[in-house]
């Protein structure tokens, strides 16, 4: 945690900052390890300030250390300007994606003509990228609760169940086993509503013989988990079968070129490529894989458009899919951590035969 | 929904704009009744627009009624200035609270000098305050699921039970009642823990004569719900039941007050000036209330600050509290229904004798 905040440090004086102001919570969690609502984040060349209002003050002094704790009173607008004219900054970063516009006018008037508002990007989201070890530990819990809640599907997994039904019975395993809760709202989509890549999941029957894209992930003290098998009730139709043959290759085939240097556009083309040479280009729109950790869709993006090299310590899904509108999906997501000599799939001990 | 649309048309005019983007997922399923990542509504004078990408358009075509759907192609800053373009806007509205900083700032770009964006703040949140019947439905069902959860906790309710276990079976339960989940993460709070108004439940087991306060709602159908009780373990103490008989003495006497036409912040007073003259100001720190509908927390916000008078159909909390540093706290909390001739307690049902 020291030596996150050390590295931020070290930035200020290289972006011609004062001071920094931050307001992402996972960016919160990431360098002070608590998180709760209206906390924030000031930093300047030597000193960091944590503030938060009556409500976390007493828990966050206890909890976060390395941090001068502030209490707001009445409003942030109030005590950041005060606190930025006490640590006399005339030059303050902020988070361009996190701010809304309505703080950013705010505070530029609040803090008058002696400050002035920079806006910065992914500063701290560029260092998250790279787990360390106790981060990888945190993620391989996770991911091992979701192997634990995807063998269990598996076991108790029948036609007539509803899919709400089928997430609740996964939501009360993972509880179990020490998760805090899903890291975000579970997909079980079954026959045509597989189509959809993000259909929520109703009060709708599996039908007998029917596909189901199962995609759910874990949070384990706030590290996250994200994966999707798909499951077969009875016969599995012939065409479907060969759709799902073509993603599980393509995920195999982006899997085994991963490997530090090699930029996250060429694993997107991987898989990609395959997919539209084997003639269903047009059915798989979205990117490849996205990094997970703190929030479970963080940098680094696995698609076209991220040029950069992956670097050992990341963590990112890959999950190509292929959607026939109308009538179903397939989707195989693992997650996988780059390492100095390739890569390790974090989720490879669970089984993915159709 | 077409009345809220029709009004917000109106609201263009008036606002000297011709176009209005909406970014905010709340007022979104307010105009739409649709939920999802990365949707967008653009209106102008005479349509309406419901923008999102390809995983959600399908079922957006078919669930979203009144809109012309609009497919996101590679990012929304190049659909919306493309859209701009077509219905030739030159004044755009945006919500300054719910776009960040950096989309701010893209749009602008992207807009070049052809429209001029405009900052708008709370227009649809200012409708949302007064609920219209059926939205009254919704919460009123939110609303019984928790008192039936209440008096679940009332019967299971052990010393030993850790709090996390606690708050496990009041998900199980809700669930069970047709609820989606939680509307908020459920405090559970024993002991000296009760002295923190936001504290977190954790593993640590509830004593043998101990108070909890315990503070949670649920989610029905995309309405919140938000309830707090105070439970007693074992003997109270003389200390404590003074102070619970005079939050509870705060609360009657801040909903007697309650009609049209009384302002928010006399409703705050009532409450806040009861406490004071018990001796025990110091120790309520926080707002009295806050609406609640599709946010847990939205307007009225019942403060010293919201000095503009209570209108039918608003829906709020009424919820004072006395917090002992390092001792316990108390805090009570109902939803109210703002009628044309005073008040309904929509938690009545739900005992609150110590």
């Amino acid at each position: 945690m020291k030596q996150r905040l050390l590295y931020l440090h070290s930035k200020l004086d290289e972006l011609n900052l004062d001071a920094l102001l931050i307001t992402d919570v996972s960016n919160i969690a990431y360098l002070a390890n608590f998180k709760a609502d209206d906390c924030y984040i000031i930093l300047d060349a030597k000193k960091r300030y944590f503030l938060t209002d009556f409500r976390n003050i007493e828990e966050a002094k206890k909890a976060v250390k390395n941090f001068n704790a502030v209490c707001i009173k009445d409003s942030v607008f109030k005590t950041v300007p005060e606190l930025i004219k006490k640590i006399k900054a005339r030059r303050l970063g902020f988070e361009a994606k996190s701010l809304d516009y309505a703080s950013y006018a705010k505070l530029k008037k609040d803090l008058k003509k002696n400050c002035k508002l920079i806006p910065t990007f992914d500063l701290i989201e560029d260092s998250r990228q790279i787990k360390t070890e106790s981060e990888i530990r945190l993620i391989r819990k996770a991911v091992n609760i979701s192997i634990g809640a995807y063998r269990f599907v598996k076991r108790i997994i029948r036609a007539n169940m509803s899919e709400n039904d089928l997430i609740s019975r996964i939501e009360s395993f993972i509880k179990d086993k020490g998760a805090q809760g899903t890291s975000f709202e579970p997909i079980a989509a079954s026959g045509r509503h597989s189509s959809y890549p993000h259909a929520r999941s109703t009060d709708k029957k599996i039908g007998k013989n029917s596909v189901l894209t199962l995609d759910f992930g874990v949070d384990y003290k706030g590290y996250k988990s994200d994966l999707t098998r798909v499951f077969f009730l009875g016969r599995i139709p012939a065409d479907l079968r060969k759709i799902y043959d073509v993603v599980l290759e393509a995920q195999a085939r982006a899997i085994s070129k991963i490997e530090p240097g090699i930029s996250a556009a060429q694993i997107d083309a991987e898989a990609r490529n395959f997919i539209a040479r084997k003639g269903f280009g047009r059915f798989f729109q979205h990117a490849t894989g996205h990094g997970i950790g703190l929030e479970v869709h963080e940098a680094p993006f696995i698609s076209k458009k991220n040029k950069k090299p992956l670097i050992p310590g990341m963590v990112f899904t890959v999950e190509p899919g292929i959607y026939i509108p109308g009538r179903f999906g397939v989707r195989i997501e693992d997650m996988v951590l780059v390492k100095k000599n390739g890569v390790e799939v974090l989720s490879g001990a669970l089984n993915k035969s159709a």
